[in-house]
């Protein structure tokens, strides 16, 4: 019976993980209004009970959909450890231009306007902004005790979004690469390369 | 006869900048999905046929809406020149954390995903965009001969609309004073402020 109650857990565990990839995916592609939990049910091939059953409201799925792309992304930031500054900043725009970005961009749209959303997004953007910036000091080695650090460093996460903003609806590849490459060698210069190190924390 | 005419002109163009100026409000208040042709004649205190004459579809209504309060703080942005950099970066950012940024936030997102909207938004973000830059470049007396001095300008751009994003949902005002202030001081560094006068262009 242990054993059977595991597989079950191990299914369910992976159910769950199908659902949320597909409702970011479907927020990513059609937007807050496109995607019902009707359709993600249909990408994922899981039953509409079954469904409900993991996420009980259209915002239990959409909230915990971007919160569980955040930890893969987020994850995979971390990676970057020991990275040059340059990777680093490179790693970070890539985060805010990905599909993570544009199914959280579509989540945070629509909290604007939607009032039984909204509190959810807003403690939840806050709690993935909070975790992006650490990860950002924590990669660029930055040390926030020095004052004027801490603004650098989130100055630096705004334009990335601002960066993200500006390739929802075009190719923008070539001027971000252009921007990027220029404000990496300025950041470099502020926060004293030479002086902080990659555990400066 | 010449008199009745103009007065028709007069009128027609002040209802159609009433119209427009519902429009981004709504747009601003409600989103795009909430935003109908009905509820800005409404707001504006014009019949439905009226609007039509002026705006035959809602793409017409609410992209001319959005260029019509575009232009008007683009204006405003030109009557800070001869201030410093300072002053140009915080009303750049007050530009994009204000109701037109937010009302171009909702058609920008919603043109992700409508395709009879896209073309057409697309056309007029990167005219929007293209407008922002340069007047930036003015104000701040940047030189863009200079190598890597368009990507700062851009770059600050990108922040600026990174911060009007972080500010949809909460009062990001503090967190963003201090943000600003200090890149503010890292742009005035990089672009060598001494050296370039406000009519550098």
């Amino acid at each position: 019976m242990a054993a059977m109650t595991d597989y079950r857990l191990v299914r369910g565990a992976a159910t769950r993980r199908r659902l949320m990839d597909a409702a970011a995916e479907c927020l990513a592609e059609l937007g807050w209004a496109g995607s019902t939990v009707a359709v993600v049910a249909t990408r994922a091939g899981v039953s509409r009970g079954a469904l409900q059953h993991h996420f009980p409201t259209r915002e239990d799925l959409f909230t915990s959909a971007v919160e569980h792309v955040a930890e893969r992304q987020s994850a995979a930031l971390r990676g970057l450890a020991g990275a040059g500054a340059g990777a680093v900043v490179h790693g970070i725009v890539d985060l805010y231009t990905g599909p993570l970005f544009r199914a959280s961009l579509h989540l945070w749209v629509a909290a604007s306007t939607e009032p039984q959303l909204r509190p959810r997004v807003v403690e939840l953007e806050s709690r993935i902004g909070r975790e992006a910036h650490r990860t950002a000091v924590e990669l660029l080695g930055a040390n926030e005790s020095v004052p004027g650090v801490r603004e650098v460093v989130q100055g630096l996460l705004d334009m990335a979004r601002g960066l993200g903003l500006a390739s929802l609806l075009t190719d923008d590849r070539e001027r971000r690469e252009r921007v990027v490459r220029r404000w990496v060698s300025i950041v470099e210069g502020v926060l004293g390369a030479g002086e902080s190190s990659p555990s400066g924390v």
